[in-house]
């Protein structure tokens, strides 16, 4: 039996861990700071992968792959963008190893020295605009709309899996255009594409807005985001796209000759989500007994268990389960059977409500003679016998409401996680007391923002796009405001 | 007009290089030794991946992620893994850099060397049986059947795009077992799905045979191989996998529990194939016009398009092209429109030509008013006009004419370039004349491998596994040899 995972209510951070251990998600590598992700955390990724790409390919966007080591002198050609990222570099110094002098083992070769150091990109900004500049002397070359699935290090000193590792796998836009309405229309476009994947297929609600000055990407001359609720009350960021002005462009020369035969520089954007999103998505609506996975992304939909306790009966149940998997082959519905029988089916109902399958099949002799099958939800827990007659559209339907219920209760815990405050001392006690986002009125100064974080930890997770323009007072300085922000604390 | 290539016949290897950069396919980066792999490029290997993914899923395999970081010690476990890597790595030796002094950009900061210097992989062994350690207890646990879509780097200081640069793109698949004989039918497995891949979707013939212990892969037992041959009479090492008996769970002390409650080592294998492929497609195919691609692994499968003069005609034509690409798409056929108005017809054909497109369909006011269309094959240059009648399924059948006598055609060509020797004179001859495989006999030793290699640069690509028993003496050395094995001047 699968051990017992620490309920969340008691340590939040001791249940995540638990579970990413228990459900065979990811481990703690040898490596100091990286992961390993495991065939079941990967399969969820591949599914958010599969689902992520078609979406950029149906807007216009074709992939490719740039090189991993990027020159040390690249990354100073944009000074915010050195100043954000200079930090936390991996640092290619040499290229060669030979035997050490006492035979022991291996050490650097000392004449393997390479003239110029290479970093491991933490981004691709820099490798990419210094390749655009071949690519681009027109405006008929543009615009360049392309994505790279990649990894990517930075180097963490406080590593959480899949939220904060060395090294992570993620995706990057980077976008060249020949106007700036044109760049600032494919980054709220992007965001417009991660906001829909993330309510439709993690079942996740998110805020659209844009960062503060302070919070914004290294670079970037706007930074949008999408912001979520986790079920501790601390937000998280799910997903930016930045609009880059003429910042990269800039620095890498990268001209064009326009239509009036005039020399400009391209507007540019990037945009990124990572395998943070796998995180993200465990701790939106997992429980104390395990995973809870949206079906649009979950490696499989449905488990089948046989039942049985005779050879006899166990070979007349997997047949039938068999001839339901079938059937749901045929429609596309990711499926396991688990006809083990060195587990019993009572190890089995813990092992995948663990895993987070949203339906679970279990079929017994009688059931093949009734022509029936017991089906249960991981979400609520119901359990119904039905007909096998028209099975397939029951399922359907039922993995449709998992993936609907699952929204609507994090919408619901969101809702009642945001709370609207207008002083300093409700400021503080909400945040310390109940969590979540609050909405609060800022006088849009950076040094504001930084005491509030000081004093209080919460940081500005995003001005949304949908906040209405009201007139108040800051919550902190008392200085006239003209519009809410969001408050959090974060991950 | 698209520049005329060199002629294969004039310079191979120039007709290679302008190719891959006419037909947009990948470029040299600023990164000494990394490519950039352009967006057509990039749509190759995606197809190449998608196609093999499947076949490793359909074999029971699982995709995981480790880390791309190495800890220099584990390099040095495996006695022979070191002794072949270890002379081309790139080695991560700080982890921040800092302001210069000068304040002109970003040098390394000293406090911030690491205790153990990291390698980047060049091939995951090392880390991936460290991490088998906690995943085998039990013959329960076994086998573990996983694969990796990763980056590796391995310092090559000649590089060539494609074929050998410092970083490329491939798979890896590692697997554990708990017998021997389980490990070596998985390694003859993955060569089979290579061989089938090769064959059936590169449309490329390929020899299946085994590795000498010279040209082992470093670390294993027997390597086994797919090896081809390209239009310039070299051979191409397409795909390798390797049965690595129990010396990566030796060195990392992987052991489990049998049924019979004894502790035994687990046994390894690995196998992998990298975009190398994407040149393998290219030389073994392509034309002085361009590329050739096989419709299986063509980003695009048909291009269509419009010949019109007039504003009329232009929408007339276009929405014909529409028409008939909605016909495609609803049975899968990967086809592209270019309705661009800034090229001509003439140009459009040079350009698909050159980027390898099986099908091309031309479409003109008079087809429209005819229910015809004009079709060309890529391959023969044939062209007809037929009718838009029954249309998808004379594609269809196209494509797989394309498909068979690409493969046909590379066939005959491998057995044209097959030569049998027997004699040392003749040896040198075929090879300096002619080139291609030799099928000659060899007396087993490294000794003859290696002077046979340093007086004509020949090496055996493989013995393969279905030369005939026969009693022979080495074309070398004199002594005797009961099979024949395969030479060549390879890449």
């Amino acid at each position: 039996m699968a051990k017992k995972l620490t309920p969340r209510s008691q340590d939040f951070s001791q249940w995540y861990n638990q579970l990413i251990q228990e459900a065979d998600l990811a481990e703690h590598s040898p490596v100091k700071g990286c992961m390993v992700i495991k065939p079941y955390g990967y399969a969820i990724w591949e599914q958010m992968q599969s689902t992520l790409d078609k979406m950029f390919k149906e807007t216009g966007h074709v992939n490719a792959y740039f090189p991993l080591f990027i020159p040390k002198s690249f990354l100073s050609k944009e000074a915010q963008h050195v100043e954000g990222f200079a930090k936390e570099c991996a640092v290619v110094t040499h290229y060669r190893l030979k035997n050490s002098p006492d035979n022991k083992g291996v050490v650097i070769d000392p004449e393997a020295k390479l003239e110029e150091e290479l970093i491991i990109r933490p981004t691709s900004e820099t490798i990419i605009w210094s390749t655009y500049k071949n690519w681009v002397q027109s405006y008929r070359d543009l615009p360049l709309l392309i994505n790279q699935w990649a990894n990517v290090v930075r180097w963490e000193m406080r590593t959480r899996i899949f939220l904060r590792t060395a090294e992570f796998l993620w995706q990057e836009g980077h976008t060249a255009h020949a106007t700036q309405e044109e760049a600032i229309q494919e980054t709220l476009k992007m965001l417009d594409v991660y906001f829909t994947f993330a309510e439709q297929y993690m079942a996740l609600p998110v805020i659209k807005g844009v960062k503060t000055q302070n919070e914004r990407f290294a670079g970037a001359v706007e930074t949008y985001c999408i912001e979520a609720i986790m079920q501790d009350g601390k937000a998280l960021q799910a997903g930016t796209s930045h609009f880059l002005g003429q910042n990269f462009p800039k620095a890498f020369d990268v001209k064009f000759l326009t239509k009036e035969n005039k020399w400009e520089y391209a507007w540019a954007t990037s945009w990124g989500v990572s395998t943070r999103l796998v995180g993200a998505l465990i701790m939106a609506h997992s429980d104390d007994e395990g995973l809870i996975l949206p079906p649009q992304l979950a490696p499989y939909q449905v488990v089948i268990i046989p039942i049985h306790k005779s050879e006899q009966e166990y070979q007349k149940v997997t047949q039938q389960c068999e001839a339901i998997a079938q059937e749901l082959k045929k429609v596309n519905i990711r499926y396991k059977i688990d006809a083990r029988k060195e587990h019993t089916p009572g190890w089995k109902y813990a092992e995948y409500e663990l895993k987070g399958v949203p339906l679970r099949i279990a079929i017994g002799p009688r059931d093949v003679e009734n022509n029936t099958i017991e089906i249960a939800r991981r979400d609520t827990k119901t359990k119904q016998v039905i007909s096998t007659d028209n099975l397939i559209h029951i399922i359907q339907n039922l993995l449709q409401d998992v993936q609907d219920s699952i929204y609507q209760k994090a919408l619901h815990f969101r809702n009642s996680m945001t709370t609207r405050v207008d002083n300093f001392k409700d400021f503080e006690s909400v945040l310390n007391d109940k969590g979540g986002f609050i909405e609060a009125h800022w006088d849009g100064t950076t040094e504001t923002e930084l005491k509030i974080k000081e004093l209080t930890k919460a940081t500005i997770r995003c001005i949304p796009l949908d906040s209405p323009q009201e007139e108040g007072r800051c919550v902190y300085s008392g200085k006239k405001s003209t519009q809410r922000v969001l408050f959090a604390l974060n991950y």
